[in-house]
């Protein structure tokens, strides 16, 4: 008899688990449960549709069900919500009472948008960005909207804040820490992303937690810290949570970061046991920092991607295994990108190890080509053993490649000296530097050390 | 007293040794010979003038004599060629038969364009593409040139043939075998460049060897296997030959493919023995290769600057070694970005090597997002080992960072089961797909082990 594969959630984790599994074993009988509409999407475009870079919110839809049911013979049930796993009995149970057995269950039920405990926060106007949905509402609303309040300057809210003052709104970005993007990003890199977005007329109140959200009826203002700011919107960009329902009424064990603990065959454990025949990834789960010993988030879509193969593959009866991450990310904010790869200096200190950094700078090609972008390149190693731990990279351009450059510098365990003396960088003066700003403050870092 | 170094060459090699003896030993005075007028800028740079990316050929030169000698107290000898050195007496003699003694020397002497035996070879009207006062030399040609030919196909020809069509000109590539870019590319991803260049009105006559450039005065056509070609301009872009005189004339080991044998300390070998006090850089010595056991070349300015770092150190009574090498590169070539590093698979037939070739297509941007251009990845392992060997990258845009990526991981020893399995990839609609065509490629790469 075919295997049944149980897949929750059709975020990128749960799609990707199909998928694997399929390639897995063409034979297997595999079903995804979902309580979306539209399965197969990238949240992470939504800030660029409303931007006007992507043409419109089907164009990010890559396949429909349709698709998945005819070309992988995957069977997708949309709007189904799951209430209940019962792992023992292998069976779950959906909100209209009925139950499905399964022989291995991929559990992908991503996470939520943590809303903070203000009042009005359930008011009309305020938004979420988290799935297709929330988009098209965002977008709806916006003909009516003359101010916006960002809540929460992370990248989405960033992104979410460009989009807006694109739209021709007034922006105000909220935030409770005393820099954008904290935690993965250093103040001194956030620095120039805040001053880009100042520079697109995007306003900053920082260092003020959202204090409450003002009706009556609809938003009409928002309190930050104590400056009370109007408008006609609110988009709540404070951070997502893992969906802990199912693995808290399971009983499975939930790590210190709020997601669930995963072996590195993606299993969650129950009572200190490996669960049989169910399957974690992504943002529900825990990860393991490859920078550091220690739990880590990794809420990126690239992750879940590979986290879902891993799953997938393993539902389906062939083996696979996760490894510990770096989790790099990069953002397009303006005209200006930003990302990050392992530690950041603030991170380090967080898990209390000693770090050295170094700066490198320049332009995305040679001084005199014309076109060139300005180029910043930090580099963070542990100040003991001189190995890299994390990196980070402003720049009007390509900063996608160099993060990716770097994250393998630091997932092969590569000294400060190491990178100096044996990393070669293309060079062609179109395209970089003799002397990539990389390589820079690779240089920077061992006089530092 | 101050220690004496000098130099030989002022291309990107002997500059670095410069800079880089200085930065070791603030006391030691620094003499550079050259004779060139011009130093420190990019050859590389010069295709790109003369299309126009580019303001004008000064603007290459990032500084001048003055400026070392204001800066970094380094006392620079232009047109000025050394005759000879004594490496027992540790002295070398210039043209003019004056001596000069030093207690360390870095040789950068670089090497000159291989010139084929033809008829015509010196007629007026034939150019090289290797110093700044031969691209100012084609500048000045230009005007009265209505076709040209470019002889070989290597991404200096193939960028110089996208510069004098941009000018106006009908350009007729002329390459001895059967495809672009031969050796370290592969016909494979050598098609796409022809193809480019093709559509950019370029023509090819390939396997075809350069018969003659045919007179009287003055160019007027070159034979290209049996076809005659009118022309009034030639490019002569067929390959560097290390400047071996000097080597030669001191009875330094030479290897096998014609450069000068180098310890890690890049010291060159007499009679079996290390020769104390002399050092090299760039185009005249041998590397060894990262990728296999055996020698290899690297004509690339980074390796150079590279080298030269090393050779300074040393020189100046520091210590440095000098690793082998993947020598990545990358070349623009009209619309289209393409590199490599590593072994292509031509190279690895010719090492002995069995290899498994992968491939990823796809595009800079997630599929949606408004400007994405394609991409297109080959990764090369070791059937044996699965070891990752070499890549090649042919795109729109964002070739450099994907060839530095992939140089990390082949430099580390990755397999391509463990590129699949830890090598993650930041991910933002505007900069990448969720999955990188790097990582299809390494997908493909394993289904082939």
């Amino acid at each position: 008899m075919a295997k049944r594969i149980v897949i929750i959630g059709s975020g990128a984790a749960g799609m990707t688990a199909a998928s694997s599994a399929r390639a897995t074993d063409k034979d297997a009988e595999i079903t995804v449960f979902t309580s979306e509409e539209h399965v197969s999407y990238s949240p992470c475009a939504i800030p660029f549709v409303l931007e006007g870079k992507i043409e419109s919110f089907s164009s990010i839809i890559m396949h429909d069900p349709a698709f998945y049911r005819r070309e992988r013979n995957i069977d997708i049930r949309t709007a189904t919500r799951v209430r209940s796993v019962d792992a023992d009995a292998k069976l779950i149970v959906l909100d209209d009472g009925s139950e499905h057995q399964f022989d291995a269950l991929v559990m992908a039920t991503g996470g939520t948008v943590f809303v903070p405990p203000v009042e009005g926060a359930d008011l009309p106007g305020v938004f979420k960005v988290r799935f297709i949905r929330d988009g098209m509402d965002i977008q709806r609303a916006l003909p009516s909207v003359r101010s916006a309040v960002v809540a929460g300057a992370g990248v989405i809210g960033l992104e979410m804040a460009v989009a807006l003052r694109r739209a021709g709104k007034e922006v105000t970005v909220v935030e409770m820490f005393s820099q954008v993007i904290p935690r993965i990003c250093d103040p001194d890199m956030a620095k120039e992303v805040q001053g880009h977005c100042e520079d697109l007329g995007i306003k900053f109140i920082m260092g003020a937690p959202l204090g409450a959200i003002k009706g009556p009826g609809r938003v009409t203002s928002v309190l930050a810290g104590k400056t009370e700011v109007p408008c006609e919107m609110v988009i709540m960009s404070t951070g997502v949570r893992a969906n802990l329902e199912l693995p808290n009424s399971m009983g499975l064990e939930i790590g210190p970061l709020g997601t669930v603990r995963a072996s590195p065959t993606l299993q969650p454990y129950r009572k200190g046991r490996l669960v049989k025949d169910i399957y974690l990834a992504g943002d529900i789960m825990m990860c393991q920092s490859a920078a550091v010993p220690g739990p880590t988030m990794s809420q990126l879509g690239s992750t879940a991607v590979r986290q879902g193969r891993v799953a997938g593959i393993n539902a389906a009866g062939g083996y696979a295994t996760f490894p510990s991450v770096l989790s790099p990310w990069v953002s397009q904010i303006g005209e200006l990108q930003v990302g990050g790869t392992g530690l950041s200096t603030g991170l380090a200190d967080h898990f209390g190890v000693e770090v050295v950094e170094g700066y490198g700078a320049g332009l995305t090609c040679a001084r005199y080509y014309r076109g060139g972008k300005r180029l910043i390149v930090k580099m963070i190693a542990d100040r003991e053993t001189h190995r890299l731990l994390g990196a980070q990279v402003v720049a009007g351009d390509d900063v996608n490649g160099r993060i990716n450059w770097l994250t393998a510098a630091i997932m092969k365990g590569t000294t400060a000296e190491e990178f100096v003396s044996s990393f070669e960088n293309a060079y062609c003066p179109p395209t970089s530097m003799v002397k990539d700003p990389v390589n820079l403050a690779a240089e920077d870092l061992v006089t530092r050390l």
